[in-house]
């Protein structure tokens, strides 16, 4: 069997078009673009300007259940969803994330898809790509070594070195800068302080660059973070620093959304990648909204399961983009319910109903999450070779039992083909109303905001405030913040703030240790468990298979 | 008077033609390009094979005096130059630097040349380029959260954390992040130990970057850098780790040289940028083998004055070119050397004869010895508009003295035009036999070659070693490392270790406090007086006066 490089590589030296030709299907032109190679493009400041007043299509927003070890494939059902719809003539633009390097070099190994549903170049994609990622650590980081130069250089500001907010970051999962000291080695080597990394995919400034129309927007909003307080308690923000100029500027081409295709030609735009446990965790609306101008149908995924990224999509990136989704699908796998139902990872190729009945209840609770919102629901089924009709059957029973329709969908195997059936679903979905109805008001409180997330969305029964999440609560509540958006961090793998906790369990409590300010993303971190803004690698970290020939070629992405 | 970012703006909303339209003039044909925008350019590997088994043209070496807070103009005059040698005649192709990040935002606000002499896109250049820097400080960080992972992983190799000589780099100007604690926090983040950045440009990756042949040759490189050492005292090294393939991996691109052009069409290439004061000091020999490749003259230049950046050229670039320059064009200005001769910055305008014959001694020592190589040497007076014709004439006979020509060059004001009496010059020098010999023979002892250093260039006295240095020596000796080239680290303003001494001081001793060896790069790293690997910003840092407007036009830089 062919890995998913091996599947990539084959394309990409027989089949793939010059980035040029995928751009005219749909009506982009070359000056519309800025070619990084032949086969990634960004999109020039006149063309992004043209495309945002155009008519828009309709959206589909692509979830999951909670993530397993078993596997789901959101970003392969996705992509192998969107060349399916354009099989069956409905022009369709895709909005994907763009990887972030760390959980490449950890774990991941890619994340480009799957099989026969990728995005390509897909060596270039999972790597450096067009420097986004880059562009927002360098300037993530020059903001901060500007934070503790002014401190150095006199503070004017009197900055409160013990209340800076404003964390660096790598985009690597390095877990030995999750706590440091800084500043260390006499006066000429600034102010020592306990400081700490965070991944890129983290910071604010990747949140401000999702969220932003425009360059200006993106140096309003900079401008308006918080990145610490002086010792009066008084927020500071870049601002204040009057650097917001030369950190926008260092975003100026990070902000322009890329083009790249699938494997079967399908135009998508790969921009931002903010994680959804610790972020808001969809691509940047620029992009969603340039898919939305230039197709019939829009599609784009929100990052790990629906309480997750679904919930932030629907009550974060729906109101800045100005248009909620017109249809929900959530992509599940026998395998990873049968997980939830409580078969060990080596047994799952097994047949087993009783445990994909008992585990079928988290894709249960996040139907009926995402119904809330009164957006039409459509359950795409993952296939793997070791599903039985009698399971796929079974699954298909229970979403119906719930009205909402579930699909076996072979798009890993067969790519868009594979989706058809998917697709023509969707496509009927598409023509239901759906009217979308927000989680929560923004001017309700803070604590009112976190109980209804975790209350409806999670299923959980309490919100229980650490003295730290208290005493950052009052200090919300003094500088005016009541009013932001809420922004989980919570595990990806459980309803509940505790990983090991499948399911659906309901009467648990949720801890919230701290609440962070975004005040230039319009959001409120709240940390929940513990969740960690820095991943580790692992004991054999995937790096450890990778490689490249003499001739450039990649091996070991995966 | 316009500044640089204006008149490079001019041009290149004018005048700056599509990077295919200059490759077509050396040969390249729109297949040997990969394109990043329309005015840059990779070599494709294919092209660069090819480009490499060509005839090579004339080799000149662009070096100065040391620089001075009144400034020099080294790039400018090369730039200059080359447009100057293509006006007259001779096809003539550019490898210079890429800028570091860091200093643009800190001290420099750009590093493209200046006036009408410069390289463009001149923003995307000083900023991120074509990624090259990011990708070297990802693979740099990416070794170093694999070390440390490894230690946290159970440690097979037995890494000493007291002994990991590998720092973490970041591509900025952050003093607070020269000495650190990491690893805090608890045994799930990591094991406690002192650690520290460098720049990006300190990186032995840069190093390698600017010496490897190919892929292959990379990849070779980095398994033999020593990451640390065992707690028996034994080098570890990436080879040891197992990751050479992903480092090399992240480095596929960078590698490849970039091509842009001078704002009078002189093909450029512009790739590699290590500092001189603690690195080799010149842009990656790959782009010198293309410009030697492709054009009749190749010009290149080695960071700082003669005695940093031109040394290592000769001592370290050359052999690895395999190329040693048939003529060195050394830098001075009128104001530099008064400077030199104990003239106050403010009082630099006004005529003072004495002063210059006082200061002219830095520059004589340069000569002396850029001729001690035995390759003919040519002076470029860069021209600045308080220079008098009696100082520009004293300076052209104190030269003519030494049996050298100086060419008043006026390539700020004028471009190449400016630089035809200086290209004329070093026309008649590439007709003059040169007959390279190389400083120290490599095998000689450590202490032997720094010594031949210090005394033959520098005009020291002796070299003390700390006690440290001491223990290096004793390791290095123990592992077999004798026989590597020596890379010192010396402040660039002076010719001895303390910044302040100008002029040509005899007598003096370089204090060495620390001997880095550089497995992979194959040099040993001299560390004198206090210079540093860390820069600070400034306290008005050149980032204040940054920024992008709504249409994403930058100002600021300069």
């Amino acid at each position: 069997m062919k890995t998913d490089i091996e599947i990539a590589q084959h394309v990409e030296h027989t089949a793939m078009k010059p980035i040029d030709e995928i751009a005219a299907t749909i009506d982009l032109t070359p000056d519309d673009l800025e070619n990084y190679g032949k086969y990634k493009a960004k999109l020039t400041f006149d063309a992004i300007q043209k495309i945002k007043s155009k008519p828009q299509g309709k959206l589909v927003l692509v979830t999951s259940i909670n993530p397993t070890p078993a596997g789901e494939g959101k970003s392969t059902v996705t992509i192998g969803l969107a060349d399916a719809l354009n099989r069956i003539g409905q022009k369709t633009v895709i909005a994907l994330r763009e990887p972030s390097l760390g959980p490449v070099m950890g774990m991941k190994g890619g994340a480009t898809g799957g099989g026969n549903a990728q995005v390509i170049p897909m060596e270039d994609i999972n790597l450096h790509f067009t420097g986004d990622m880059h562009a927002l650590t360098t300037a993530n980081d020059t903001l901060a070594a500007l934070i503790d130069n002014h401190i150095q250089q006199g503070n004017e500001l009197n900055i409160d070195p013990r209340r800076i907010q404003w964390k660096r970051v790598v985009d690597i999962n390095d877990r030995a800068l999750r706590q440091i000291v800084i500043g260390l080695g006499g006066p000429t080597s600034g102010m020592p302080r306990q400081d700490g990394f965070d991944i890129t995919v983290a910071s604010e400034l990747m949140a401000i660059l999702c969220l932003a129309e425009d360059i200006h927007d993106l140096k309003a909003r900079i401008a308006k973070i918080t990145v610490g307080y002086t010792y009066d308690r008084q927020p500071v923000t870049v601002g204040d620093l009057k650097v917001q100029g030369a950190i926008a500027m260092l975003l100026r081409d990070a902000i322009k959304p890329n083009l790249v295709q699938t494997l079967e030609g399908t135009p998508a735009f790969v921009h931002g990648g903010p994680f959804a446990n610790i972020a808001h965790g969809c691509n940047s609306i620029l992009a969603t909204k340039m898919a939305l101008g230039l197709g019939d149908v829009a599609i784009t995924e929100a990052g790990f399961g629906a309480d997750l990224g679904g919930e932030k999509f629907m009550d974060i990136a729906s109101p800045a983009i100005g248009h909620t989704p017109n249809a929900t699908v959530i992509v599940a796998t026998i395998r990873a319910l049968k997980y939830n139902g409580g078969v060990g990872v080596k047994d799952l190729t097994q047949e087993n109903l009783a445990a994909l009945e008992k585990g079928f209840v988290n894709l249960k609770k996040h139907i009926e999450n995402m119904q809330r919102y009164h957006v039409p629901v459509v359950v795409a089924i993952n296939a793997f070779s070791a599903d039985t009709t009698a399971e796929i059957e079974l699954l298909e029973k229970l979403c119906q039992d719930l009205g909402v329709t579930a699909v076996n969908t072979e798009v890993w195997a067969n790519g868009g083909q594979g989706g058809e059936p998917l697709a023509k679903a969707v496509a009927k979905a598409l023509q239901q109303p759906a009217d979308f109805t927000p989680l929560y008001d923004r001017k309700d409180s803070v604590e009112n905001k976190i109980n209804a997330i975790v209350k409806t969305i999670y299923g959980g029964r309490n919100v229980e405030f650490s003295a730290k999440a208290l005493r950052d609560l009052k200090l919300i509540s003094a500088n005016g913040w009541n009013n932001l958006a809420i922004c989980m961090a919570k595990t990806q793998y459980s309803l509940t703030d505790d990983q090991h906790i499948l399911g659906a369990p309901k009467d648990f409590t949720i801890h919230v240790r701290e609440i962070v300010p975004k005040t230039g993303s319009g959001f409120l971190v709240v940390l929940t468990g513990n969740v960690l803004t820095m991943p580790g690698l692992p004991k054999k970290p995937a790096a450890l298979n990778m490689d490249v020939d003499d001739n450039g070629v990649i091996s070991g992405l995966f």
